[in-house]
């Protein structure tokens, strides 16, 4: 089966262009020997929550901001592992966390994607400021058509309604698009699943190098780092 | 505010009545020294795994059995730990999935709720042939008046459809029985405020001695152990 003209990229933002884990480095000063064991529970809370918010009500009835289910995690992973979290160090995290450090490479790869006119956006769990800051700080604001966020839907990832809300954003400008036609790109293994459930064409950027997921679906591409998706994107023009 | 009198009580299964860590025991045999390791993955990647078909499509087109979901979080586990699973070792350890231990307090705690003419029940996300042979195997059946899995709805807790089936349930028998006369009982703090957002009152039976989860609500009541759901009936009731 050949797999159809890609017209369009989606990237998710945290993982995928923006590097989460940074944030151990300041966790790691903070509570000496503990940085690493903070970050990743933080991080799995942070998506836990979100994904309890939106299941517990469909309607969108428990919906909060990712910034604030960001900090509630951060509470609950601080007490879990019986950190003391004053204010001022809370302050610093989630302000580590609203500034952190994009891949290198996002800038070449993003230019070489507006170089074959292909129209890119972020598709992201973060809500609208936290976004804004986000591309802001990493310069990327010049080099990305859509920055999309969940929350005029209140729900997350992987609700189909988040994807479908990607390809609306991008048909906007070009109607004829399928969702076969826009390639999902995402270092969060379920979410390059949830939107290959969806319909997308995806890319798993496996930075990682985890196992693929037991969801009873692969995504239909996988690599190591961002310059893979150019290459596969020059490959399907070329 | 005075407390409502309670009128039924529904446990959470696994983790609640059966205890899911027993596995590690069989796993540290397989696997000396990553047992444990093991066994928590393990847990973490099935309840993930319920979530994300749950999240993916809410018409339950992606909905598994829990025990095969089960299967594939144990899968997905040992890759990640680079274990190898050969299936005589994949078929031991889901067996014990299958005959996980009771907890020794179960029988005395439902045997006080049946004296008090307290209806009892189970809402677990496992499916009807699992909870059956996990019910039988820990001699419990006598003392429960119903086993209800989510198999019908195909979607998993905190889906606020699966706590409505569970009152459904139960107002078969008591049709004027409403969700704050209902106790929930889960070792899960996040199931615990999936029932709590549901309407249910709720105990969590925090026998791990966690923090709360952070999600802008508490269960009603905490404990430790079993024995304080009896009081807490008890004590409603003196």
């Amino acid at each position: 089966m050949k797999a159809p003209p890609l017209q369009a990229v989606l990237f998710d933002a945290y993982g995928t262009l923006f590097d989460v884990y940074s944030v151990g480095l300041l966790a790691e000063q903070l509570f000496s020997g503990r940085g690493e064991a903070l970050a990743t529970l933080w991080r799995d809370k942070q998506i836990e929550y979100t994904r309890l918010v939106s299941l517990g009500d469909r309607d969108g009835r428990l919906y909060r901001p990712f910034w604030d289910l960001t900090r509630d995690a951060l509470r609950y992973a601080c007490k879990r592992l019986a950190l003391a979290l004053p204010p001022e160090q809370e302050e610093r995290l989630m302000n580590q966390y609203r500034h952190l450090s994009a891949y290198p490479e996002n800038r070449e790869v993003l230019q070489a994607l507006r170089a074959l006119r292909v129209p890119t956006g972020i598709l992201s769990n973060g809500d609208p400021s936290m976004l804004e800051v986000a591309v802001r700080s990493a310069g990327l604001q010049e080099l990305l058509d859509h920055v999309i966020s969940v929350e005029p839907l209140r729900c997350f990832k992987p609700d189909p309604r988040v994807y479908m809300l990607g390809l609306r954003t991008l048909q906007q400008q070009r109607p004829d698009l399928t969702a076969r036609q826009v390639l999902f790109v995402s270092s969060n293994g379920w979410d390059a699943v949830g939107a290959t459930w969806f319909g997308f064409t995806t890319f798993w950027l496996n930075r990682a190098g985890h196992p693929a997921e037991e969801l009873g679906v692969r995504p239909h591409h996988e690599g190591r780092k961002l310059q893979d998706v150019r290459a596969l994107l020059e490959g399907a023009r070329a």
